[in-house]
This record gives C-alpha cells, structure tokens and sequence, in this order.
C-alpha cells in the first residue's frame, strides 16, 4: 500500500494569471525542490561526465536515473549494500528513478509483453530478465531513490487507436499493481499518464491516475517523434485533468523552448538526456540558440562562448580553449560542456520560476522566443532519433 | 643569449648520506617547487580528464606541456594572444614544455632531420613543418612556459655507437643555437644529455650541459625499453657529472619503483604520462602495487580502492562504484582514475621529500620497495610499447 508521508507535501506558491504555470516546492526525504525545476539524467548512477560536487556547483537539486540500466549493471542488491543510489554514487539531494519501461520496450524484438510485464535479453550478456509492476517495485526500493515510477507500456508511433488504448488498459492496471506492491513510505509513486497523441485518451489517462490520489504524476509518451505543436497540444489538453495539488512531471522533455512551453502549460518537473548529450557531441547553448563548437569562428574567440554566462566553464575557459578541447578529442571537453549546457538549463528554470513569481511569465516567454532560435526541425528530429539509439548504446 | 634571472633559483636543502637522493627548493616565476616532484603530463593544454581546480586539490606544482602537439593545433598564435599557456589553459602554477623533439622523431618515415633540424609532415592535415633549434624556441617563447626544452635528437635504441655519437654531436650543436635563440628573461633553458646506454657518451653528455651553466638539465632517452638494470646504472653513471647546484630532471620517466631509484641517484623532478594513462586503462596504484578494477573482487567492495589513500576518489567513492563506472565505460571514471593515480604519485613524491629531510630515505625506499610489487617486465614493456602508440594517437 502507498503510505503517503509528509515528506512529499507539494506546496503550491503562485500560479501564472495568463498561463498555466505554476511555482511550488516539493518536499522530499532528502531535501526540497523549487519548481519548475529540470532534472539531469544519471542514467547509469553517474550523470555523465560530472561528479556530485560538479552538480552541487550547478545547484543541481535533484536527478534522474534508471531503473532498466540499473538492475542489469551493477545489479539492485550492490547499490542496496551501499545504502542505496544516494550512498553509491555519493549524492545526497533527492533522486527519481524511471522504471526503465521506454527503454525496454525500445529492444524491439529481444523482448516480449503479456499482461503481466515483459521479458527481455540483456543487451550486455544475452541473460534473461522479466519485468512486471512488482518486480519493478521491488528493484525501486533496493536502489531506494526518493521518487520511483511504475512499470507503464511504451508502444511506438504512429499507433492505431485500439492499440493505443489498449496499452493505456495495461499501463492502468500495472499501476495499480505497483501501488499495491510498494512497501517504502520514503519513496513517493508517481502515476504515468500515456496515450499517445489522442486527445481523448490523455484525458482518460489523466483522470485515472487523478483518482488514485498518488504524491505525483507524469506525463509519458511525449517528444517521442511528434511534431512540437501536436506535443504542446497534447500537453495542454493533460495537465487540467491532473491534480493541482499534486507535482506534474514531463517525461524525457528538456530541449529550451519546450521546458517554457511546458511550464506554460502546468507542468514542474522535466528530465531530458539532451543537454547533455548535444554538450558532449559540440553544441553548446547560448541565450541566442545552439551554436556548434566546432565553428571556426571559435578558434581564436577569447572569451567565452556566452559571455552571460557565470557557470563554471564560461568563467575560466575561453571559446578558444573549448573549440581546441573538442578539436583534440579531449576528455576535458565533455565536462566542461556538459557543466555549461545543465548550467544554462538550469539557469532558465529559476528565470522561469523568478518570473511566475513576480508576474511576468508570459512576458519573459515571449523575449526567451524573441531571442532563442531553436535547432532546426531537421536537426530536432535528428536529435530525438539519435536520443534513442543514445539510451541504447553505450558511446558516450 | 640566456639570461640568469633570479626568479630560477634552485635551493638545495638537505642531501640524503646514504644516497644521491637531493630535496630542493626551485624557483619560478609561477612559484616555487619543492624537490623531488613529479609532473602531470597536459599535452595538449590539458592533463588528460583533470582541470586546474583538480590539480590544485592534488596540489601539482608543476605540469609539462608539449610543443610540438600545440605548434600543430591550436597553433602557438592563439595561445600566446590567450596570454600564453597559463591563460590559455587557466593554471597560474608553473609549467615546463618539451620539445616535442621525441614525437617528431617516432613519426619515421613521415619526418626527415638534417644538421639543421627535422622536417614533418603533420598527422592530422598532412601539411609540412620545420622544427629547427631556433624555431622550437620560438615557439616556446609565444607558449610562455616557466621552463623550456631544446630541440634534441632523439634516436632509436639498439643503435651503433657511432649513430650514438653522431646525434650527441646534434644534440650539442642544437642545444647550443638554442641558447643563442633564446631571448625571454622570464624563460629557464633546460640542457638535455643524450647518448642512449652507453656510460662514456653519456658523461661526455653530462659535462657538456654542465659547462653551459645552464638554470637545469635534463637527462633524456632512458625507459625506451632497455631494462631497468640499465637505465638505473645509465642513470648512475650520468648524474655525477651534472652540477649540484641545478636540478636535473629524468625525461618521460614516471612508475613508482623508477622515480624512487630515481630519486635515489640524484634526480630532482619527473614526468611521466604512465599513471595517468594506465588509469585511464582500468589500473589503480595501491601501496602493494597496481590493481586493475575490472577485477571480480571489485564488484561487491564499499570500501575504497586504497583505503590508506586521502585522496578525492577514495574518500568519496568505493571500489564498487569505481568497478561500475569502468564496465560501464562511463566517462567519470577517467577523471576519478587519474585524480586517484596522480595523487598516489604526487604523494610518493612528498614521502621521498620528508625522508630526504628527516635522514630516513633509504629506510623509507626499502620499504616502499618491500610492499610495492612493480607491474611484470612484460606488462612493463607492454605499456611502454602503449605509450609511445598513445603519443601519436588520439585515443584517450
């Protein structure tokens, strides 16, 4: 049974008059988190490239990682010896971990679903594996994150309507399996709406999990290959089914423009591999858009790349220095990138949260659009193919 | 011409009875370095997966840098308009750069030297290049380094005596245009003695940098895959011959058991790119010798690698998640590796320091050596075989 504990009161500070967004604070085993507030992914207990201190300087307030990549390396019962994610990886503010369900159904054929969970081969070993709302559950609780999340099926769009549905049935009853499974009163379930881009369907997605009254709720399936306008709608016809007292998560969405435009639209927390994976393969973000390291005009720049910036690498590093770094292959490079890009993210969620507190959201939205040009349509469907495979493959 | 500017003082502060080992104090105008020590190796304007900040915490006196690799990228134009490596790369500590004479001449057939210099063809665009004395000085003169290194001739062992003898000969006429060329008071020109195995060439060596009066010398070509018997007694038979009253600093020579016989024979400073690259390659230092984490016994340990080591690796993290980081070929683990690898150097370092000054070297050498079991002289050989490969590639 879900044992509701203080801990994880969300308390509501302001809400937008023009849109949808909204600033509170989610109170959590280790520690608060002002929303809107952008989750880096550590997928495999580490975010990549960065060490705790490294995200403590970012004043990085809580983390994602992964219950799939987890389970297979190092295994649930080392990272509970250790105390937990928190002990293994030595960080001590709050941490989510996704049920790893998007990447496994992501195996395609290694792995096959019935009503009961799904079964898959280890992409490492070829070893067997199953997965079912309880067993997720129970790997939760030995990686002991203070947020977990259930066990929901994927399936892959375009869809059809009956089969959308009928993966929203299954994604129901699983959750209602994992609220019966867990045991912890330290860890809080969120509920998962899917759905697909049927309008219909999210709205009975959203009021499912409403009505089970869970510390939190998310929203899956989304910036999955969509177009961004069918995902803002989607979005928008969501979030005023869920509770309002109740912190609305977007799942695997974080690229500049859509974290405005979801907190536009009600939602407080996001997670995305994105800025850190663009960082890593050259692209660093600038009030201006994404601008390419690699870019000869870099070479002899000396100073920063975004001379607004005061993260960590814009205050020592000049252009010069990072385009030489990326040039080189050198291993520097992928932090001192990484550091910027969370930076910069980070830094537009307390904007945001600044502005839907002192009342000009929409009008900081509207001067974010004014100044950002966002990726191109092509590099943007690029980007979400390469995400993929990305969560895949172990390149960094 | 040179000139003896006050900032390169050397100190000798005590000198071991029973050994040649020597602490020391030298001077720079970046600070001051207390001898014996090793030196990070930044190739390329960076030591390998670290920052300043982390060598600082490992509290690095000195990092080497290498001409020849930023003559090719980024070009000495650029770093000297950054305000020369120091701005360039953001350390404010002193800095050495080599030559880059020993990378020209492994390109083989790609290279072809004459009594003037070496001509190139660069790895990365084809393009050619000419390094002559006058022209590596000034290049280093734009890099800024504390210390300088001369263009040298170095040849491949086994080689006739007279091969021997012929490029000692160029190697003093070298050194001695080098001299000439030089122009920066700000600037130390390191000597460099030659002369492969054989005793004779290397006295002969010896004397001739010692006439110069140069602010150092430096003894090159060793741990080029002769055997340690012969590179300790090649060593023994050289250090005599340079003055007491300079430092003198053993090329690319970096295990532990060597820079301890090092030391022992009279060496002051070190530098070596084998702890961070071996690091980098999945093997720790420990006390009793190097330990490699893909070991079994690594899977389940939450104790730290070392747990004698104060270092900021093994005060944070156990082996387990060290283990985990490697298998999962996750990118903190080469910057976790080589803070830990540097630290057990440096710390070596110190401990030779205390003992020179308190009476206990040779006490103290026989210990270490009673603990520590060297990597086997086929792994040794292996490596140094992996090092001269790393120095072209650009693998990290």
């Amino acid at each position: 049974m879900v044992m509701h504990d203080a801990s994880f009161q969300f308390t509501l500070t302001a809400t937008d008059t023009n849109t949808g967004a909204r600033a509170g604070v989610f109170h959590t085993p280790h520690g608060e988190i002002a929303t809107p507030m952008f989750m880096p992914v550590g997928t495999q207990a580490t975010v990549k490239a960065l060490d705790p201190d490294d995200l403590r300087t970012l004043d990085a307030r809580i983390i994602l990682s992964n219950t799939y990549h987890l389970a297979l390396r190092p295994g649930p019962e080392i990272i509970a010896a250790a105390g937990g994610l928190h002990g293994f990886m030595a960080w001590d503010r709050p941490i989510l971990t996704d049920s790893g369900g998007f990447q496994v159904f992501s195996l395609g054929a290694q792995r096959t679903v019935d009503d009961n969970g799904v079964t898959f081969r280890s992409v490492h070993d070829g070893s067997l594996h199953r997965f079912t709302p309880e067993r997720v559950i129970e790997i939760e609780e030995m990686l002991g994150a203070d947020v977990i999340m259930p066990l929901d099926e994927c399936i892959a769009l375009p869809a059809t309507n009956d089969d959308l549905r009928r993966a929203l049935d299954r994604t129901h009853r699983w959750l209602e399996r994992a609220v019966v499974a867990k045991r912890r009163a330290d860890q809080a379930l969120f509920g998962i709406v899917q759905g697909g881009t049927d309008l219909a369907l999210r709205r009975a997605g959203a009021e499912f999990v409403a009505a089970l009254d869970l510390p939190g709720n998310a929203i899956g399936g989304l910036s999955v290959g969509e177009s961004k306008d069918v995902m803002y709608d989607t979005l928008a016809a969501t979030t005023p089914f869920l509770p309002t007292a109740k912190p609305r998560y977007l799942m695997g969405v974080g690229s500049p423009e859509d974290l405005w435009e979801g907190v536009a639209r009600g939602v407080d927390l996001f997670d995305c591999v994105l800025p850190a994976r663009v960082a890593r393969h050259g692209s660093l973000y600038t009030p201006e858009g994404r601008v390419s390291i690699r870019n000869a005009r870099f070479r002899e720049q000396l100073s920063p790349v975004d001379s607004t910036c005061d993260c960590t690498t814009c205050r020592r590093f000049s252009a010069a220095y990072l385009h030489h770094l990326h040039r080189t292959e050198e291993l520097l490079w992928f932090r001192l990138a990484t550091i910027h890009n969370l930076s910069f993210i980070l830094r537009e969620m307390r904007t945001m949260r600044a502005a839907i507190l002192d009342g000009s959201f929409a009008d900081r939205r509207a001067a974010f659009h004014a100044d950002y040009h966002p990726a191109s349509a092509t590099a943007a469907a690029a980007n979400r193919v390469q995400y993929r495979d990305h969560k895949r493959s172990k390149t960094p």
